[in-house]
């Protein structure tokens, strides 16, 4: 029996071309594998139909848009994860929960190969991978850009020489990756980065200067987790799809940056995220009325290495998961409303209220009923700045 | 003689009948001092005559405002400065500079006694009394409306009873705190974190959602200080003031947030700060391009800190000079041009240029030109994945 | 009925003349609790009684040996606790537990103060506080030494005008604070930071000089806990007391430094914390053994924090209890054995063996067997280093 | 013209072997180059002489002893840097110094590749490949036993072929790396990590379990370098080099542990140095006197970032540069004396004193002359334990 090539299949010219490709080079049976993730575009029965036209022998289509939105978009949320400050992650979570159904596929069908269609300069080989070593150390990776150089233009005349079923005429001169946290756009003029974006590389936002009707949008949270939209209870998935109409329809969430990538070289990246946008704006802004003051200023910390660990393709990893138990334990009281104006590229909280907030009216008013004994703020004051006193005399003596 | 009270003069109510009293008080002569930090406002020699008119012995005002420019708002936009993420520390940055200049009137005029008007609830006087502390831990100070429980309902019987000359009905129900890195407003309505703030509240901000035309800058930085806007080479006060005005009529820079005061009580505050938020977003983006990687995400964990100690009250203390030389050589190479859309509440970069740019187009392009050797990339990812997956390998035995 | 106060009673000079000292100034009834951490010394007993004979209406005595083992020092072993990399926080760790004993009593027998014997310049007074504005917030405090400027003299005095039962003679030199995870010596000739310490000091450890046979220990960890010594299975105290025995008898643990308190100055002291020291040393080899290495490298600073939390008087606090959920996890596969050799006033770790160990001989082994492909290293060497390697081009064109 | 290689040159069989080697399978000439970094053993003369009568076109020694003592392990004693809080980063400190030099010498001869005798799983490759990339980018490198698979068997039967004037009967079991700041002992039996070491595998240090006198030394540091033993004014060279004979006769600084190497494994590694860790010793107390406390709670992070960093390869980094300014301003007041017992293994601090300290006697003291206002406290616990406080109260009421 020859052997099994498990693909993560994503329907589009590639990852279609491998097929055949891989079979022929590996002389292997090819398993195709299409995970939702809530990216929208082509019908999922038409990708399954596809690679089985192509060859596959093969071609499972996974519908995991809750998983994704639950298990790894709220995570994140809660990780207020913004990568350089900026970028929310979205392929970088995608990875890691397509390598667990890549995975499985391999288990129930025996496959002993796992192969992508990422490049030896981008990130996402390097969550693959890593996600691969964690779960799966016995399987082995082949990457066909990577490995054997294999090109979009060697792609095409592949297919035209095979007869492939597809489409090889439209070049789309960036390169797209979209799920339910976010679309990523890349390549192309992008690559000057003097060049400001144009206006038809966007899909999920519209335009923000556009005049139209402000949009105002109330959040519940859970401990840490989204449950409801204006009082409507939902699930985290239904929540981001939401919210992505809504606040991308007011042009929210629209980032361009340069970025670190992890192979050790700077890119000019492009995303639009307006549910996450709006969804971590909230959110902080809920963490600010109900946490600590020493335990968020740690978190910011934690935070930030959950989101560089999680960039760098560390989904699986012990750090992560100690990680992610201290921000489980911030989230305990992470609960309450969160209202918020969509608006103009905007997404702007005007309002919270939480019955676990730690904002005390009476200690915090400078009207009526104010219980702040402020004859306590003298000796604060004189021992937190003592330190600092002794060491300005002692500069002052041998300055 | 009697003793000599050297206070922080604003010209506004609290401060104005604060010179009768603590001369009545403490039996004592005062100095007022006002200082432009480019607050705007009133003409800085009607403040200087108030306070005579009130009964200083001798009123200074010190033109402040390149020095506070250049030597407390750009050290800021080199940090990022965002207490909280969000809160570019206007307040924060003012009173150490107001504090030096109220030493140097201590030693010109035989002052004993510093006084300043905050209340035991806030941070400022921590600012305050940390800051001369360290500078002159001989001064006594005083604080009326904490040491003395004087409030402005006192104040206000006061000036009327002595017959001062002062404006006391008009009652702004706001407590704003304004000089060229921004503008505060707090209490109030506001004080009630699920109301929204209306637009009466703002001055350096127009409404963000009027229509009107987008306002194109290009912002020049040399070793991270901006050196001109549009290629007109100005300081960093004119910088500053021409980017209020701008992005300020762009309704950019507007925050609401509920804030982690240093006296352990959360607080509500609006700020505006179009100029800084205008500047900080292209800075940030600028290092996104000329700092290297490692030193880029340590530099966020020394931002913090620096944000944490200024708002703390820390400005002048080890820590923070040891932190100031760390951002000064991270800002060796910040140097190029940021080219930013200001429009609709959003300062947004669309091109960013460098002669110290770190951003390779020959790495990063995926066309013609491209350097980049993926080979390496395999053995790359295998031992970065290393520990991981041993770790892995070891749980999936004992898990 | 008149008020009750609960002391945290030592059975010393001081907290005993403090129990007719507060029932005539507060005109109270005294509580005096008394727990036993472990310090050895008097029987529990004799204190129990003394508190009756000075006045006390009720007398109680905690036997909390087993509780501080297990639910103090396991976390603070866990946590690889020494503050400013020396200090095993013995006292600090204390605090809180006496605390909630304190409450305890308070809710049992009415009372409605608490009283403790700290004075203003320490650390411990800030640990009762904190302790008791967390757990109940509702009682009021006071601190007699501070509060009333109550010294030692004073209370000598005191004690003799009312007849007291307490020996009122002779005078330690020092002040002395210990429990089962060590001894705190300070004051004295120590004041004087030139001076060392001297033999007559120390009670819990030997002289190391002097020359005696090396003790060889097994300590086997399970998830991080100590479970056995040499194999007998014993629980934390036994494991801890005995430590304190063998290892106290080789001298080990002693520590002498100058250290910076919470309250904002720098203080001498002198520790001694022989099972504390071994049992660290120890626990820190196996983490080297198991611990992933970015979840080690990261642990350093969440122990860090967690140390300065504890120190620092905010055991029950928020980002404590999430430190303390990451620090749980991360003790997952701490367990196996590790040999040391106590002696001369060393605890040298001599060998380590561990199921749920990360090191792989054969990845490690230059010799027969060594399964670790060298041919991935140089991709690996050139993509790590990069980022620097374009940095530095930039700066010899631009330095 | 044939091409020439640049050789990192031992004088050990394995870096001799290479000459011809190299000459052959590279059709080469070969410039050998032997930095002196205080390793003792063989006279440089002889191991420059060997490298000519190998086959070197040229030979080059280079003394390199204070060079090394002021530029690398000055810093590292600075940043007191212990890897894992254990390695005084011996081997790590000498490779950016060897690069430097075979980067000269490339210059000097025309060289254009580079040759090191490492492995592909060791730390070192990183360190020489980084530093040559940093420095010399241009230049390619070759490593024999990474790239060829160049093992020492191989070499001993191509010397025998070769008829080359080394001695190829004596086998070391270990592996040994050494100079001024230390020595590295790995391999063998050691791969066992049950296995204790055994006396014979130490050079630098003697059993510290004989009993002999004690040793006492004042250590003089102006800035944060050690300039003087018992008053006399030294280099650090020789500091560091007097006090490895010193202490090391003491049986100072052994260290026994499990590692974790950049390249993704974990690794047995004894260390001796007895130098570097009585001077890290001696220069963290007179920190503890000198610096402040939020500074050296700041400091500590970068401490250990910085050690990081130098392990994993990183000296000629952005990183590194912007950590020396922080820990060069931490340093400015580091002047003093330290006074140690060494004996029996141990380094131990009995004394500090320094015109620069900030323990102040009258502020610490608890007897006549204290001038510590404790009646400050009250104020400065309440409002320090207030976040912890209202958390709690929440807690409480939601708990």
């Amino acid at each position: 029996m020859s052997e099994r090539v498990v693909l993560a299949f994503s329907g589009g010219l590639d990852t279609s071309v491998a097929i055949p490709f891989l079979a022929e080079k590996m002389d292997a049976e090819v398993i195709a594998v299409a995970v939702d993730l809530g990216q929208g575009g082509e019908d999922m029965e038409v990708i399954q139909k596809r690679a089985i036209d192509c060859g596959a022998v093969e071609s499972v289509v996974v519908d995991a848009k809750e998983e994704f939105a639950a298990d790894f978009c709220v995570p994140a949320l809660q990780a207020n994860a913004l990568y350089m400050d900026r970028y929310p992650l979205l392929s970088s979570l995608s990875r890691p929960l397509i390598v667990k159904h890549l995975v499985a596929a391999a288990k129930q069908f025996g496959g002993t190969t796992v192969s992508h269609g990422c490049t030896g300069k981008g990130n996402d080989q390097v969550r693959f991978e890593a996600g691969l070593a964690a779960l799966a150390p016995e399987l082995k990776v082949v990457a066909p850009a990577r490995d054997y150089a294999w090109t979009r233009d060697k792609a095409i005349a592949f297919a035209e020489e095979k007869g492939l079923p597809i489409e090889t005429t439209k070049k789309n001169p960036y390169s797209i990756d979209q799920n339910l946290w976010g679309r990523a756009i890349e390549t192309g003029f992008l690559e000057d980065i003097w060049n400001g974006p144009t206006e038809d590389i966007f899909a999920y936002t519209a335009d923000p200067a556009q005049p139209r009707e402000a949009d105002e949008v109330v959040i519940t949270f859970r401990q840490g987790v989204p449950v409801a939209l204006d009082g409507r209870a939902l699930t985290p998935f239904q929540i981001i799809d939401e919210l992505n109409r809504r606040a991308g329809a007011q042009g929210v969430g629209r980032i361009d940056m340069v970025e670190d990538r992890l192979v050790g070289i700077k890119s000019r990246e492009v995303y639009e995220a307006p549910g996450a946008i709006a969804l971590i704006t909230a959110h902080m802004e809920l963490e600010n009325v109900t946490v600590e003051r020493d335990l968020a200023r740690f978190k910011r910390g934690v935070d930030q290495r959950w989101s560089e660990l999680v960039y760098d393709g560390l989904w699986f990893s012990p750090l992560k998961d100690a990680l992610d138990t201290f921000i489980a334990d911030a989230q305990k009281y992470v609960s309450g409303d969160i209202r918020m104006t969509l608006h103009g590229g905007r997404a702007v909280v005007t309002g919270r209220r939480s019955e676990e907030s730690l904002y005390d009216f009476s200690l915090a008013t400078y009207d009526t009923g104010d219980t702040f004994d402020q004859s306590l703020a003298k000796g604060f004051v004189q021992l937190w700045s003592l330190p600092s006193k002794i060491a300005a005399a002692r500069d002052a003596r041998h300055g």
